[in-house]
């Protein structure tokens, strides 16, 4: 699983951030993570691909969003087929539909727009899921988590051959749950070769918002938190009046979920030049707190290596 | 006057050529003919300022307006004040209405959307006017002619006092074309110490569009005519089908309207590196094209120097 920062800016992109966009790559699939102005000559520049099957939006400011009728339109000129889904938050939905079709083009895909309640599941997919959570900005809006299941447990392939059970068929039985009867009548229980189930990996995104406890439950135990830090300490009261968080803010949070990383994003263009210190802000109280540029990829490991 | 070309690509961006935008700045102000996606951090990346006074669409498709709601939302982060007037085909204004308030914010500076006519004025200022004339592409469209007035000829110093006039407010006199006696009752006529009216300068967009009659009018004598090129000669009769234009056709355009300069602009991404021999198929008809990069600005000098 792959990350990539496609827009590390605030409302105001610099010449060096531009505005607010995430790419997760799973399996050969593409999520992305709001859609601000630009985002798909990012993807170009930065060769994540094309292909996206969700769109999942924070918030509808425009730094968020004005990327999408631009994206869809490529799209198109791609000869897409497949439908295109968007998550947005609630009551947005409307909103969403005039966005994408405000130059008046109608791709010659499905563009389904789907409204996500906090709390909720935005998307299920065989082997993991999106959650929704509340966050507080000035808009409705909501955080995204991506949140993998458990995988089997590791298959002790030792200790099969010499419970006499042999290599083959009955080894995958054993792994997907099943006791297996061996052909002198004993019975081999899945418990005895297959370890306790090995966790998923968990990305929570937050868009702007505030700190918020929901914010800390989503990133509970997160092996990569990318929380919105538009700000340093100097504006910290700036930040709660325009519903943002400080990178120190950020770092609170990152600690308070026993995340494992936190990506800080959404950085004001007052900090062009000097966002270093913001990381360093946030370094002070958690350790694995960094400031990625635009283009910036990290790969996401298992818990269990 | 300075020309930069913001975004030389065409429908689809590439990494080296943004969708279109073309900036004049003319004795301090700044004037804009389309504003694709992405504009205002071209306008960043290659310093041309941002305060914008007029934006002048050639017409509705995504690539040459979807820049125009993050560019007014960071207008008004800069705290603007003054209007911005946005020039649009006829029968699109509200739509241009609806796209700039796309995401549902109010700017606190006033946007004020005016449908030009083909063959009328845009825009009438002291020193110039931007004129809109018919083109020809899949959807109302037009193109612009920012035509400078006359200047005053030039005014013949040695001659004047040859003639007894003495230098001071009698020479502005006879500069502004008023007839002036001197002490000893002798009068000066301006046309005995002031040449012939100097022609000011003319720069010709197109937009999207066929070669069209009313481009060549328009172009007349043009200083630099901008035009379209979104193909080459592979695919000529793709570019007519799709109201387009060849970058040989631009050529024998700006030969009939025996204008001066020729930049070629919106070259499909299916030039990608190879776009040079676009300027090379136009440059076989006429000699003064070029195919500009993004960011690159030329200056049109006066045509008497």
């Amino acid at each position: 699983m792959q990350v990539t920062f496609l827009g590390t800016g605030g409302a105001v992109p610099t010449t060096r951030r531009n505005t607010s966009a995430l790419m997760v790559r799973r399996e050969g699939e593409r999520l992305l993570f709001d859609c601000g102005e630009g985002t798909q000559r990012q993807m170009m520049r930065f060769g994540t691909g094309f292909s996206v099957s969700h769109v999942f939006l924070s918030h509808l400011h425009g730094d968020h969003v004005l990327g999408l009728p631009g994206l869809c339109q490529t799209l198109d000129f791609n000869d897409r087929e497949e439908a295109l889904a968007i998550h947005t938050p609630p009551g947005t939905k409307s909103a969403v539909e005039n966005l994408v079709g405000v130059t008046g083009a109608r791709p010659g895909y499905p563009i389904r727009v789907h409204e996500v309640q906090p709390g909720g599941i935005a998307l299920r997919e065989e082997e993991y899921e999106v959650r929704a959570f509340e966050t507080d900005h000035r808009t409705r809006s909501v955080g995204y988590a991506l949140v993998e299941d458990d995988r089997k447990g590791r298959f002790d392939r030792e200790r099969a051959e010499e419970l006499g059970v042999p290599a083959g068929p009955l080894f995958s039985e054993l792994h997907e749950g099943n006791a297996v009867e061996l052909d002198d009548g004993t019975v081999v229980d899945p418990e005895q070769v297959v370890g306790p189930p090995r966790p998923g990996r968990k990305i929570v995104y937050t868009g702007d918002t505030r700190p918020t406890g929901a914010t800390v439950e989503a990133a509970d135990d997160a092996d990569l938190l990318v929380h919105e830090a538009s700000f340093g300490e100097d504006r910290s009261e700036r930040a709660g009046k325009t519903g943002h968080s400080t990178a120190r803010q950020a770092a609170d949070l990152a600690t308070r979920a026993d995340a494992k990383r936190l990506a800080l994003t959404h950085v004001s263009s007052r900090y062009a030049g000097e966002s270093d210190r913001l990381a360093a802000e946030a370094r002070e109280v958690f350790d694995d707190a960094f400031l990625p540029d635009d283009g910036d990829g990290i790969e996401i490991p298992y818990p269990d290596g």
